[in-house]
């Protein structure tokens, strides 16, 4: 079968010829319905030099999968051939403490996974083809009733990654507090939208283009703030002086974690999602006391689970654009050109279906 | 002022002149928009014998109250005159555990509480009038900005019963959970709103009434089953067999205590809000494993100021019926009949607001 | 290799020679050091009809083990020949929402299962033998360092009960809070002594017995109570009226569980973990408000390592009698008559060890 | 009265008569057992100009109290003259959603406390007198039964603080975790024995000086570390290379910080509890996945009460070392010179006691 494939590091992907894969036992092959066009691709691409990560090249493209079930191998229980799945992509060892519950984003134990730090599409052939092998089936979560199999394909990232960081903030976010989302792109739009749909709290969200922010305000927010000097104050006076209960940082970069940190709550939450690779100095006296720093890593099986459902019952909407296999190259030239409306999504099987 | 009394047990209440009363040290004054009118307070005129507890008439009924601040006893920081201002109702005596951190509805020293059990409306003079004496400042709690006091009054009870019962059981609530109310009246129908405002649970709501199911479904259930002999197996059907992961039950009487035990899910909650006089019979073979039941009983301070917060925002509509002061009797009269649209709300500052 | 099977519902166990079983794909073998004689064998041996249980005879019995690996199917990771373990005795699906984060007490596709609300030793091939084969690799869970298999053996059932029954209470047994714990016997004290190694509560034991008192007093009771009309009473007064804020009933009979209903406090837990055969009537009048009542069974994966390690660390102490192989009938014996010292556990590799 | 006063800014604390003040109404006037001595007091006399604090001498020192009720203003309820008792220090504005639950650390109306960010002992007068005026009832907490003012007067901040800063990770700190304290000072020293006291943790103690390793290890620290370059992987070491669930940093430099982040797992908590000025960059490629970082500042009202219990059941030694009230400059001088032995505490009624 054809893959759209890197074969070494700083190249461009390519088309190549790859056996059909046969599940062994345990294992699952997933026809694929939609496969991701992430940012980090390009970032994989352009940015590695050999023997830097763990893995490297040759291997099929694609972290961010769903289909359907194609074959099953030996062993695999709870799973039918032509069920709709998505497949959870940070693959771990499976034994550690996170992973037995399902958090393989924080395997403890990474020399024992598949691809230490990656998985499918991350040194393992990933969906960028007809067929994808998924070594161990508990990878592999079935689609609720209702949910196109190629619109669940980026939630398995960009849906999952802020799932799992406004999650782990929703004890803080009662009726009467505030959620600040920063840059609505990608995993900010998302974002947004599950705080909405998950909890009672108001949502700022800040940008700097406009049109993500009149985007915002489709999507619901109840106010939505350009990014400036006077960012932080207009969130405190919104909130009338107490601050943001919880910041999601979806650009990660010094002049939005400062923007965090300057409009942030005591007892708060400020997260930082996006790899933007800014630094924020924590000390006793420049931040509320209290707010709790941190970043998050794409998110948990069970969580994936959770987003699904909330996207097949209408709550979480992701504004995609559809590329036939043959265009996946073209897909990356978009993403990194700019100007893609939404998440690109190859459907290798799109002919078929 | 004039004040809508109960003069003794086992009578209809009266309007009789009673003193206006001036707050002391750290206490407020309230001059009443609205007092709401409760079916606990039929219970209270028809079914008490003296003695039976430990307060008693006379006093002014109303003990779901909002209005104004009109006048601050000495000492009393952080409200002004004017402001719009719900009373929180279950008084306890301030400083045991519970009472410390606005938990009064379970206060372990009610000896110590102005009315033990009890509070403005119950036993003490509540709202029924044109001011009403708040003895303690904390029990005081500010409107958010464009919550109309009238529509604020029923909230403090009829809307913090339910947002407790339900708060409690958010951490079950996932992406994916169901939630069963029982009972779409007073309770219930806010009861259903606020799982929807404040988690993305799909709500089943039960009722023996077609029309309650029919607004149910204008307030936006996902599925609304009459009740029945099949109603545990339609919702164990609606649920993929797994069954409801929270029941908040606002009725309480053996059959719905029934209904609940049988389409609860394992790990899930019972909850009784409705005091219809039930028995659930709790044993190791006839409940699912680790479902919780319990009773929960009005609600907390903080609890109240995010229901407020709810209502400001529109994300909780009550549903009232206006009554004059004068027509307070008939309010009464016309819930003892039943056939009341909603809440009814006694007006007492109408004609001068 | 020989093996203590139950042969037949309503007949005492017998020795058999079976053949020595080989790990599958996935699968694990290992070698018996301990397994533990548990009441619920008596109860299977005596107290079933044919068609009562979805599964049954023949298998070897025992549902409490531990030893070392002995062998290792095809792609199991994470485990190594010699190693010492515990098996994960409650055996679910592994596929629904409960298994996947080792919760598989209470899977809720349980016709998945090997044995539907079984495991080895129930319905399937248990620790009674040399060798026993564990069908899932998730089910053998490593020994910390310096735990004797042998102990171990009976912390992965009379350990792992209490101890998630404890922990679900771990926020209402903050410092100040009381628990109290009725039943000393194999579950109870270890529930004692799980309150006192992870939280800062009291404990007050209650029990019938003078010796189980005096051995609860031994193992770090604050206060030990006979069971009596005025123990609830005592319970009150040794609490300053509030009543236990956590109830961990090991007995589970009409009596002890009336008892936990009237020393609990608002907004308590009362937890059932013995199977005592009794009921609890619950309505609104007759409980403290908010007091949750709940029955649990066995606990979780992720549990039973956190009670492994408390043993490890000497934070839980088991008093066991140990049998050689051959006395395995006699222990069962013995475990009918009474009288025996604390758990008795059965040792098949002792000869060889 | 006699009351040890700071006069000017830069400048030591003199004896002055002051007048004995008298409780207006919800006062209490509290006759001083024990103040301790603590060396934020030092950074008061010697580091601060006019104007930079929102209030400023002259005023009585001590802000660690705790005595006996000495008279009660009018409408004080639940407290009786002679009751022995500690004063509750961080004292807030009393009506904001945190003042309201108790946690007036983090009080949002600053402006509307006695003294913002201050209280008795900062900007009012504290307890280095006979007699301290508490202007609030609230802040007085009753003593449980058996335990000794003066013990209890340097819990009240240093017991309070670190048992905040613990109680908040108590979700992390299960069986298998380990909390690192870094620093077995004042604070640290309780700190390591609230983790042993509240959780089954393993605590692992780090300190530059030898004798504060041996007095951790006395205190139960199962692992004590000298500071160096290879501390971080020393604890990896001891925890299996996954690193502390939890560290609790009561020095708070750069090199303490940077300790903490180097030892810390992902998912874990650093808390810094120090003020020692140092500065952490958090970054998404610098610290583990998901560590939230925060600062920690005193404690809330209800945390006092437990802390309290602690120490009056035995699990938490504060070593003091008595002062009279006349000797109290030389307090404050053997503090500033160091080798004192543990909390120095004023005993300003032990003559008449």
């Amino acid at each position: 079968m054809r893959a759209l494939r890197l074969l070494a590091w700083k190249s461009e992907p390519e088309f190549a010829d790859v056996e059909e894969p046969r599940p062994g036992p345990g294992q699952v092959l997933v026809r694929i319905a939609g496969a991701g066009v992430c940012h980090s691709d390009l970032h994989l691409m352009h940015d590695f030099e050999p023997g830097q990560l763990p893995w490297g090249p040759p291997f099929t493209l694609g972290h961010e999968n769903a289909g359907w079930v194609h074959a099953l191998g030996e062993g695999v229980t709870g799973l039918a051939p032509g069920q709709p799945v998505a497949v959870y992509g940070p693959w771990g060892c499976g034994v550690c403490r996170n992973c037995r519950v399902g958090v393989e984003t924080y395997c403890e134990n990474p020399e024992g996974a598949p691809a230490p730090g990656g998985g499918g599409g991350l040194g393992i052939d990933g969906g960028m083809a007809e067929f994808m092998l998924v070594p161990y089936a508990r990878h592999v979560v079935p689609l609720p009733e209702g949910l196109d199999p190629v619109l669940a394909a980026p939630l398995t990232d960009a849906g999952l990654t802020p799932y799992h960081a406004v999650r782990r903030s929703w004890p803080k976010l009662v009726p009467g507090s505030t959620a600040v989302v920063i840059g609505v792109g990608g995993l900010g739009h998302l974002a947004l939208q599950i705080v909405k749909a998950t909890t009672a709290a108001r949502v700022i969200a800040v940008d700097v283009r406009e049109e993500a922010l009149a985007h915002a305000r489709e999507l619901g927010a109840d106010l939505a703030l350009p990014s400036g000097e006077d960012t932080a104050a207009r969130i405190k006076d919104a909130t009338r002086g107490t601050g943001a209960d919880v910041v999601i940082d979806c650009v990660g970069n010094d002049a939005t974690l400062g923007l965090g940190a300057a409009c942030a709550r005591q007892l708060g939450d400020l997260t930082i999602v996006g790899i933007g690779g800014g630094t924020l100095p924590v000390s006793f006296f420049t931040l509320p006391y209290e707010l709790s720093v941190q970043t998050t890593y794409w998110g948990s099986r069970p969580e994936l689970i959770e987003v699904l459902d909330l996207a097949a019952r209408g709550l979480l909407h992701t504004t995609i654009t559809r590329f036939a296999f043959d265009e996946a190259p073209e897909a990356y030239a978009r993403l990194a050109r700019g100007g893609l409306t939404g998440r690109a999504v190859v459907t290798p099987s799109a002919d078929r279906a």
